[in-house]
């Protein structure tokens, strides 16, 4: 039945382009321009029932949402807007639809520094934080405690095979946070100087699963096994309540050059790739809600097992495709 | 009372130097060499009366012990030597104590494959092996297993900061063993396909702590939550009946440059190490017995809560000075 | 005060008494009936006042609930129409109460095909399925993850003592999936070569705790031991709100003869029941929320700790009975 | 901008004062109070426009919660009477708040009532009950469930060092309970005998938390490892939102007399306190939400883990000031 | 170099014909026949240099293992009388092979009484055991606990697919113990009725894994997760030194018939096995050490951890070939 | 067949008259006296035959166990002792027994001071260790430490109801030790602090489980759960092989009043014991195996899984009465 839906504004068509051709990119951006894209064709709209207006957002909805299905905030950011459309005509519904965009708008903008305050809250002054990849989302809890006054001291782990702790390890250097670099390997005999496990995400699924950079479910199940707890800080449009549990997710498999460069190989005795040496090179795990002890966002802090009510709350019930109602 | 001791045999005075200077080095090579130095003592010795040929050999011990008392396979070496002085004749301790010397030298020679023999009954055909670091001890397991006709396939860690994994990865390429190398952040997601965590070891403790390499630890925590056994191969002059719990090891800290280039650390913005960024580089960690199924030895395999009684039949009860009855 | 509760419509008590004598059975069926029969109740009511029809209402939810409490369907069928009644008028009122029982009826023809869809979110192509006995609304996943074109495989666990597997293992084969039975003493062999545990329910309690088929707990305790994830498929009228815990539902103890006939008795040598040998046999256990990984219902996956926000969503906070506002 | 804030009505300065000064003390006492008064300070008003009325409100939050910003209850008051604040004109909003007030004070009432009914449905007759400490909230479980006709038994620990046990025993006995008293480190042994691990709290954090005496996390680990439930009886009041973790908790340390009498101490051969001997007596400790089975609330029975939902239900989502919308 | 071992005794072929032909069986039986032969090879020998015996022996020993290689109890007999050939002369070897092998069997025909008074020390008044399968070493705890006139119940687990524990019951109630007969999928809700899990085994690895019928590592699991102690009867004829884990144990698969009959294959819908429903029927699992308490044993109870120990002082260090020293 | 055992000596029958009177009491007093009874036995001995000889030595041994036969200590002597009984004739046989039971009191008097050393080797230089009541044993640990020139804090829990604590915290203050006095309650809270668990034994079973002063047990798991190390500090004379596990062991009930005085009682309502208060005052509780992590003994430190083999190397095999061989 979807068939009928009707031609989309050319706003929107354009956005959906830029996100197709990823000249739009990154969870936020991507996010922002799906609100504001059915904002214009709300605008824009000159049907005359309230049924052609819901059926013209939907067809808009859907045709951002098939640009890139993966995008994890693409489809929240659509469902946000579509679930504040109401009203009886099509003035009360373009307002309610105008409206709802810009509060998504709005909040995205702030979503990180409120993060960082609801992060903040669960640091005190003197802790020790072990980091694990770059994440801003995170950063914006230490820099949050930090303007509350709070000394804080950081242990980074290199994060193999990109070493985007030196980019956490420069920031909080900047910050003036005290900072040890340790290799991977060392993290668990580092944790018993730990008062936190402090990661981002790049997803979140609908049981409180964490998907992140390598190393993160390893580094979470050591820092249970020690007693230290662990918090994911990861905005809103990182949930995705579509994915029932990490054991679905895809893993991308990255380049294997970011962990063997070809001199290294040949000095292994492997001078051509594929012959006995095979590399590879995960660029997420998925660690389990079991091993995470909070969710912090910018609504709030959540246990992992109770993440599934905000997704609710923000995005609706539906687990069908985000233009349906 | 040791201070009567009489002077030692110009031989081992020439080992202890050896072994001082660290001209004599590696684990199985001290103990041959401390082992062939008593056994010297002994055939040099011209005393006349039993007591004075104990004192002598406890004299020459007791030097050459002082030479590196860290070294774990000295006093062993030392002890299961002194362990063998029996006879009530200067002949017939001089004959036990050569004796007792030349069975330790030969069962040293065959160590590492007996060991590999028994690790190999621990393996199936088909099985898979996620390597730490790099072995030999750990490697002899393997060989024997293929040498017994079993297929195998390796995970192979790097092994950060020096990347060790690159040597087990082209020894096993060398025997034709399939290798898939990762980082060592990748760790729990690959223990998935693995059916053994095979390991070296520095040292064992009299409780059954492995002190290995930096990561070993981690690994073995995730290798248990995934229902993965733990196999540490070491030979029996690893076993270190003097240290009660890996709690009491000191750690040897080592350059940081392994971990973090000048010129990375000039990219995170630190022109002066010690400004701030901190680098911390731990040789060892130390992995509790709880987190390991099996210690394979030349001498069988033990469950690590029983390693001491196989301690206790090598090198006596003593807790004292080895060269001390 | 419930005394002053007027009488209730003939069509009330009619299907009261059906449900009483078990003409009407079956958990969704009862609660088809009960929504049917509160809707019939308004549309026959000829009150004049808003809080006589309130009244009504709740006298006949009243005489519904009082035929078979311990039904679980029947209290969250009448909760979740008395929860839509409102109004300021009799008609409005009427008309409110005649909608929400459309709704909930409407749902509940639907439960169970959405729930598949749900459920089928958390398999992927190729997964293996362990079963214990049998769950339509289990089924349902793995059909409708067929549907979507995945592959599966199914371990099915005969379930001593009615063998109801054998019914899982008949539909699994008409729909082409290829099955291993075993018995049930062979589970935690078989749990290495499987990605889930699934299992129905009887009903789930306030804690997330599941009351299903005896065995479903021990199943529950060794895959996590085993690492794969539980998930429980049952539609929410299983939910039990009233019930705070596993630890006060009344198990029912079914027939001895199931589990041992006169002749295997007489075997062993006891010709007289009650003489020495005793025969128990619980048709439920109590799986702790603990050792659920996921709750799969027709409005989405809950983890057990949060099933309790669905439970107030759905019936209200209230824990009284359940005709109470 | 809360500088320009108008001047609040004399009888909400008297009750700040009061809270101040202490005369109004107690979880419930101060919450009734801090409702009362901003009831009054919305009939008092005599603004023009909803603007201002909004601002006196929000003044006397202020001042209300600036008078004990640790005491829990208090900022729950305010949240919940401030989130009832709804109308377009000045008499919509004062009706609403008194409305709002009342309502709270009215389900203050009853909360203990409640709770016990809710509490009292975990419990079975027959069933064994161990308390620690004392707490009319957990008392109010066990009078349910007595007052249902079931037949309990409890056993006490003193709880050193002030042994509220002996409170909790005489309670039970006048409700003619049969106690056994234990001393603390004989928990244990007895939690063998125990069905239940009843305790209150101080207050639950935002992750589920528990805050309560010191020795109920010693308690709840060994609950849990001997498979004993653990439920925490506290009312809503007792929720603190702004808390994200234990680990944020400033604990008391109390009178170190309690624990050491100036004889004991002397007999202990340490004349002067300070010299040697220190005392450290904290008047609580943290529970981490793993180690508890239920909260329960009047509003019903939580999992720790869901809590942070009713929390949000209550007094919203702001993290910031309670005051603030 | 084995090729040239001397022709054997024809008492000690036909001992070796009748175990390969399996007229001699069972673990105990086999064993006493084996030492039976060595002696018996012992007293016929004619050779005059006492290398020539040893080498004659050894012959005896690996024509009798070579008939099962697989069974336990043939290499433990072996190498018990083996280790137990001392002497000089031929007449000293052959009278300690002779003594050796005499004492072996005597020992055997106590084994199980003495097993039964060490298990029977775990057991108190009053106590209740639940079994699976059947095993008369097990058995004998009981026995020996009832005739030191412990009052004992017995909670029985049928034990799928052939239901050993009717056996069970059935000796049990010649016995007068009042015994409770359940399913398999009964257990874990009985286990809180249980103060012991007791079972048997089939063979006992170098680690302490468990290897026994089929069902029992699923009990053992959950029996840990309910805090009822585990013990393994098994007399030392039943470790298995040369089994490092049960990892490497090739399990048995019985005949399907035995899970599914002709008629329930046909009621399923599967006219002709092989056709799209495969039943699998295991004999036996392996119960990792961690999950057993004790293993009861003739010679003492043993933490599993320890055994290794045991085999060592009965059956010698060697991992190789039972006929080699 | 014992009823033909000879009469004792005179000598023995007073020892065993002082130790059924207990004028003779305390582990090490016991043992001392029953080794040196024996010997004298030995010396008195006129008679002709070795078998006669021996029987009398088991007379002996018989007599002075039946005295205390709970008191581990008594057959550990006497089992040591007889073990040491060899030679041909009658004076090697009195040679034997008199130098064994002069070795027996000889390491006797040592043992507590060895102790102390092997459990030194466990702590480092500023560690802070957590005691729980008073054992010189473990005390002894701390000495050797402070003579090694390490410094050390202690934690030490009161130990309700007799505050032994207070005992420990006295000699800790002689020897300039730093101490903190915390209530039992507190101990969880005080194990983030505490680098071990210190505490003795009153004995230890076969399978390693201790039985300790009451609260032993609560303490070990949490500190598990912690992360925190238990030492356990016993002679070998506390070792009891004779029990299997903890279960066995019956727990001597003290007087009430040590835990509620009479005022206490009065204070309660409880007029009259009896009544419906019951005080249970249990000496001791027994800590799993699992939750120890090493016994330290005057032979070396053994984990808990390997203490059965130090019994069965010191005291024998046997199960069965100690005067029999």
């Amino acid at each position: 039945m979807d068939e009928s839906l009707p031609a989309v504004d050319p706003a929107v068509a354009a956005t959906a382009d830029d996100i197709a051709e990823m000249e739009i990119r990154g969870a936020a951006t991507i996010a922002d321009a799906a609100a504001e894209a059915l904002a214009r064709q709300a605008a824009q709209s000159d049907v005359d029932s309230p049924s052609a207006f819901r059926q013209q957002l939907r067809a808009a909805a859907k045709t951002l949402y098939e640009t890139r299905p993966t995008a994890v905030s693409l489809p929240n950011a659509l469902r946000y807007v579509l679930r504040g459309m109401s009203g009886e005509t099509v003035s009360e519904l373009r307002a309610s639809i105008i409206a709802r965009a810009e509060e998504f708008q709005h909040d995205l903008t702030q979503a990180q520094s409120k993060l960082g305050e609801v992060g903040s809250n669960r640091l005190r002054d003197g802790d020790v934080v072990m980091t694990h990849c770059h994440s801003t989302d995170a950063l914006s809890c230490l820099e949050a405690a930090l303007e509350d006054g709070k000394e804080l001291e950081a242990i980074v782990k290199e994060t193999r095979p990109r070493k985007q702790g030196y980019i956490t390890a420069g920031r909080l250097r900047e910050l003036g946070v005290p900072v040890t670099l340790i290799v991977d390997n060392a993290a668990r005999r580092y944790l018993d100087r730990a008062d936190h496990v402090l990661v981002g995400a790049d997803s979140i699924a609908a049981d409180g699963s964490v998907i992140n950079k390598i190393g993160t479910s390893g580094l979470a199940v050591n820092a249970r096994e020690r007693g230290v707890p662990v918090m994911v800080a990861a905005q809103t449009i990182k949930l995705h309540p579509d994915t029932m549990t990490g054991h679905t997710v895809e893993i991308e498999m990255r380049d294997e050059l970011e962990v063997l460069t070809d001199n290294e190989r040949a000095a292994i005795g492997d001078e051509q790739a594929g012959e006995g040496l095979t590399v590879e090179n995960p660029a997420f795990d998925v660690t389990p809600p079991r091993y995470v002890d909070a969710i912090v966002t910018e609504r709030g802090q959540f246990p992992p097992e109770s993440v599934v009510t905000l997704m609710r709350e923000l995005f609706g019930e539906s687990t069908g495709e985000p233009w349906e109602p």
